[in-house]
């Protein structure tokens, strides 16, 4: 029994599908870059960024955080080639909004002790931040301090602010 | 000085600005799903999707893991309110072209000792797999059997496949 989001995504993607012409593209991203950004809801990536189809590796998470991003950046560039990152947090994110023991005491309350022990297994830090622009020179310089950034790239990361209410980028570093 | 990168974005982000509708939505997904897909160049989450502006979360990461997505998961969840999870591989993943030891060697001979140390500090794995259906399958699974995923959402949580050669979405579990 399909819900009403899965029933979404089988009639848009049908959609979607029956235009499509991007079958041909390569693995690597074309134009050998990443863009780390938030998951928020209110953010298209790829229009409001400027990425075609093929160009660049899209990593979205909660805060748009370089640290939970490292995996995927590693294989970006070790595996596939890419040489440039951009770093675009946004304003009225949900991670300014609250703190880490937040996070924490809400888990407790609703999923109970067990949920909190396995919080801490897994990684144990929402990676909130108490303000946006500073947060960007601080993720920036998670990179650019990193072991696992070769040397070449890191001339090469910049950090950027997506604005919500107006849809404009702009430079942090 | 800008890379031709930090140009095109500044560039299309204007573009993209000039004719921006959207800034008076709120922060909380207004479907309330969150998305789990890959990094991948060829996947345009929002269109391929159908995910309107606003209506979900959008968590992507090399290989669309969702052990790498579970703490974005749980601040969707417990902090934003959503209530269902779509995750979606895709053909042609580059997580299903090499293995852990491949790039853990990789990283060894391009970037040092130093770095497979901090490698194994931040989380030791690629998180790649052999098969597509049945990563698909296991990262489902493994949500379902997550403390940190609450019970009334384990039911509406579903795994699908994206054909980057062709642009379909197809139901795995």
């Amino acid at each position: 029994m399909a819900t009403p989001i899965q029933e979404n995504l089988v009639a848009k993607n049908k959609a979607y599908a029956s235009s499509f012409t991007g079958g041909g593209l390569a693995l690597p991203p074309a134009k050998k870059y990443a863009v780390v950004t938030c998951m928020d809801a209110r953010i298209h990536a790829a229009e409001a960024y400027g990425i075609y189809l093929g160009d660049a590796h899209i990593i979205r998470n909660a805060g748009a955080s370089a640290r939970d991003a490292l995996r995927s950046l590693v294989i970006s560039e070790q595996l596939l080639g890419t040489e440039e990152i951009l770093l675009i947090k946004h304003t009225g994110c949900g991670m300014l909004t609250f703190k880490n023991e937040d996070a924490e005491a809400l888990v407790k309350k609703n999923l109970g002790e067990d949920a909190v022990k396995a919080l801490v297994a897994f990684k144990g830090d929402f990676l909130t931040f108490p303000e946006l622009d500073e947060a960007v020179k601080d993720d920036v310089e998670f990179l650019k301090q990193s072991k696992l950034i070769p040397e070449k790239i890191k001339s090469k990361i910049s950090g950027w602010v997506y604005e919500v209410e107006t849809g404009k980028v702009r430079s942090v570093v």
